[in-house]
Order: structure tokens, then C-alpha cells, then sequence
């Protein structure tokens, strides 16, 4: 939410930078990226912004997610030939299908970007270890595992996991791309219907890395692996030994940024090092 | 669940009562109670059991929940010719849509019956009063209030409706039956996502009661009425002043029965006054 921040556009252009924040159900949709014929976040939200400001809209987003993973709170900018209008967010959500909301809009403080500015990302994922199943009501936003997990074999096999760590093992491979990042957290609890949450928080993830981290932790959960295998996994560095957990149990909880005046001085050093150059 | 209680069959012709733990999303449902034409939770489940047990079977229930209406924990039972098979809640599960789980069945302590030996009932609403609605992906238990609600002028409203009351102005009538009920909790918190969550209990809840009741509580909430309104309307017993808030926020949490040694002594001392008359 950027409704509390001050009002200082990022003109470049004339163009003014517009902070989202956004909502999904991922069930319905192709994943956050646009993919020509295929529905996505992505593509319905720009379409709709489109409508409403009369004008091709172009969304850049802090968490690309996957086929079928939700968001509770993805953030995107867009660059804004105006200020948005007081009923964007009304505007907007009306066109929208109720599985997409946005949440939140705001002018976004000065050298904002919803990717690269992004301090951290926080994930949830949700597994019912229950022989039934999960609950009707939590079922989209909930796996399934076939086995009885034990919550202490779960909490003792990701704690070797946190910390500054090459995550080659649990990240789908990018040419050039490092596969080193800062796991802050990894916790896991049994919710009030029984059903195992996992907590993650690193600076940024690698691709499918969360589900990577849960697929291996689970196998070790359920003791078709030892709770030193996850580590073990990732000391390899080898990828192919951890099963992806399905899409639907996972969800992007939130995106932190430095505080507006922070992100400010960032900005202006940055550009201070680019007219040096 | 009643795996851990003792197996006292009560046997009665020959039949063996049995107690179903039961969950359900209600969105694609006309309730429970079965109705000609329609899809409910009753005819649907009736009808997978009946196909795995290759054997007609009537539900008793103990909340008869209304169109769109959810549970995590309803109470069923039903007297079978025999204990049911372990497989039972496997196989049933796997003929039924994922919008309804079976989530335990056992042979139920003698004595038992889903309705008539329940000692309470426990629902959960949920509503958002966010601008932006309800988070995609809870819209399917979360109800909308299209006004922001003070949860202090909530909780303020609702404290003088707990305790032994006449609720005939939260109760659709009904020819002959009493309105008095124990409303032993009532009481509203906002959740990690912002949404305003009640909590009710009582012995029983008549038809529509807790929608009746949280459609006065949010008028009292939004200041649209005083915080006194609704123990007013209580008090005036006249039905018609509260509006029924939306189905999709309901849920029957929990029904709560006596201890296995003390329904059978219940149901004994019942049948002695029975036989003594």
C-alpha cells in the first residue's frame, strides 16, 4: 500500500511511475507473465487499466509468478503519462474478474521499481497432510501430500538451508544467471485445521526455488528421505534431485521495499555514479 | 473424529449407527437438505456413500445449513447394516467432488445422535470492509461489506447479546418452536489480512440467526445505526429489522458433543424414564 507515502512523482518524460499492489487467485490463469493465448494475470490487469485510463499500459512486476501460484501481495509499476484518478482502484476492480483485485495505487517514491528496487520476498505454502485431503473451503490455495508429515522432521531439515547459499540445486538453470541468494527464513508450523504452512523469505528467489525447497523438504517430511537429504541437495548443487511441490500450495505473501526516503537517496546515488561515468 | 472413541456399536434391528465428520465449500450447493431438482451436500453425499456400501443410506444432520452456506466440521450420522469398512472414507472421497471431503467415520458412542445429542454449535463469519473487497483467494468463505466497520462499535454491539435470550428477532419462524437459545460467545476480531472474523457459539442457532445476527452487527458496525440497535431489536422481538448478511461468509466450525461415557448414561437414563412411563 503506497496511500500513506508522499506524493512524489518520478517524471521522466512526463511520464509519472504508479505503484500497484496487487491480489490473485491463480487458479484460472497461465501465471503472472503474458503469453499469447493464453489467459494471465498479467494481460487481464493491463487490459483493464487500459479501459479505464484510455491508454496502452505496460506492467512491471517485483514476483513473476508461475502457473496456478497465488499472490496476496505482488507489487507492479506501471509508468503514467497522468497521475492515476481517486477511482482507479473502483474503476478498475469492476472490470476485473473477483479471482484478480487490486489492492492498492499510488504514485510511487522517487527511483521506485518494483523489481529491482524489492529488498526481500515473502512466500507462503500451504500443505494438507490429512488422508482426506485438504478442506473444500482451502482447496485452491492448498496441496495435497499423499503421506503423513512430521512438522519436526520438516523444521529439522530447513534449518540447514537458511543462510547465504548457492540454491543451484533448487532453481531452474538461466545461462548466466547466479543461483546465489539469502534465505532469511524457512519455517515451519501446523496451522488451526491442521494443515503444514511454510514461511520463506529470502532476497529474491530463483525460478521454481520455493517449490524445489518444498517438494525436497516434504520427502523428507514423510521419511522417504532423511532430514539431512535437503541439505545434502543443496551442497550438491546438482539440480533434479528435489520433486516440484504443486503450484496450488503456494503464495506470494508480500514484497518489502526501503522506506520512501531511503529508496530516494538510493535512487539519487545511483544516478550520481551514472553522470560520473 | 472419532477414531479414538470406543467402538459401542448401538445396535438397533441390526443396524449399526455410524458418525461421519464432514466438511464442505457450499458455493455450488442449495444447502444441505436435499430438494428435488437441486444440487446439495446431502443428496451427494448420500449418493457416493450409497454407491460405495452398494446399499441405500439416510443422513441425519446436525446443522442444516442453507444455499452457499460452508462447514470444516458438520456432524452426520447414519445407521448401517454393518460397521463400515475401513476404506470407507478413502473410497467415498474418491467418488465425491473435491467440494465436499469426509473427514472421519467411526461407529458412534451408544446413545448418539448428530442433533439431538450435540450440546452446541460453533460458526465462524467472515466479512472484508476493505474498498477492495475480499483477497481472491479466501472470496469463496469471505463476504463483502461495502462500508468500512468499526470492530470496536462491533464488539460494543454485540456484548449484551450473549447469554440466555429470546432471539425471535433474528430467527425466521417457525409454527410451534421456540426462539430461546444460549448464545454463550459472540465476538469479532480482524484478522492478519485485515478481515472482520465472528465468532459464535450457542446450544442451537435457529433458521438464519447468525446471518440475521451479523447483518444488524455490521449496520451497528458502519454507524449506519447505534451501537444499542441491536440489542434493541433483540429486545423488541419483532423479525424483520435485521438484514441477513450474504451466505458465503458462513461457516459451521464445530459441533460439540458430551463425552462418549456420558451420552450413554444420558441415553440410558432416557430410555429408564421412557420405560417407567
Amino acid at each position: 500500500m503506497t496511500r500513506n507515502e508522499p506524493a512524489l512523482p518520478t517524471r521522466d518524460g512526463g511520464l509519472v511511475r504508479v505503484r500497484l499492489d496487487v491480489a490473485y487467485d491463480g487458479t484460472p490463469y497461465a501465471g503472472w507473465a503474458r503469453q499469447p493465448g493464453l489467459p494471465t494475470v498479467q494481460a487481464a490487469l493491463e487490459e483493464a487499466l487500459a479501459t479505464v485510463l484510455r491508454a496502452p499500459v505496460t506492467l512491471a512486476v517485483a514476483g513473476r509468478t508461475d502457473t496456478g501460484v497465488h499472490a496476496t501481495g505482488q507489487v507492479v509499476h506501471a509508468d503514467l503519462p497522468a497521475a492515476p484518478p481517486e477511482t482507479l482502484v473502483r474503476r478498475v476492480n469492476g472490470l476485473l474478474d473477483p479471482s484478480i483485485r487490486v489492492l492498492g495505487v499510488g504514485v510511487a517514491p522517487e527511483g521506485f521499481d518494483a523489481r529491482f528496487s524489492a529488498l526481500g520476498r515473502r512466500y507462503a505454502y500451504r500443505v494438507a497432510d490429512a488422508a482426506y485431503g485438504a478442506l473444500p473451503t482451502r482447496r485452491h490455495d492448498t496441496a495435497v501430500h499423499p503421506r503423513p508429515v512430521s512438522l519436526r522432521r520438516l523444521q529439522a531439515a530447513s534449518k540447514p538451508l537458511v543462510g547465504l547459499r548457492d540454491f543451484a540445486a533448487f532453481c531452474r538453470k538461466r545461462e548466466g544467471a547466479t543461483t546465489v541468494r539469502t534465505l532469511r527464513r524457512l519455517t515451519w508450523v501446523r496451522d488451526v485445521d491442521g494443515v503444514l504452512v511454510a514461511r520463506l523469505e529470502a532476497d529474491a528467489f530463483c525460478h521454481q526455488m520455493v517449490r524445489s525447497l518444498v517438494g525436497a523438504l516434504l520427502l523428507a517430511g514423510d521419511g522417504r528421505k532423511t532430514t539431512d537429504w535437503p541439505a545434502a541437495l543443496l551442497a550438491g548443487g546438482i539440480r533434479g534431485g528435489a520433486p516440484v511441490a504443486p503450484a496450488n500450495g503456494l503464495t506470494l505473501v508480500e514484497v518489502r521495499y526501503p522506506a520512501a526516503s531511503r529508496m530516494a537517496l538510493r535512487a539519487r546515488a545511483t544516478r550520481r555514479r551514472r553522470d560520473e561515468a
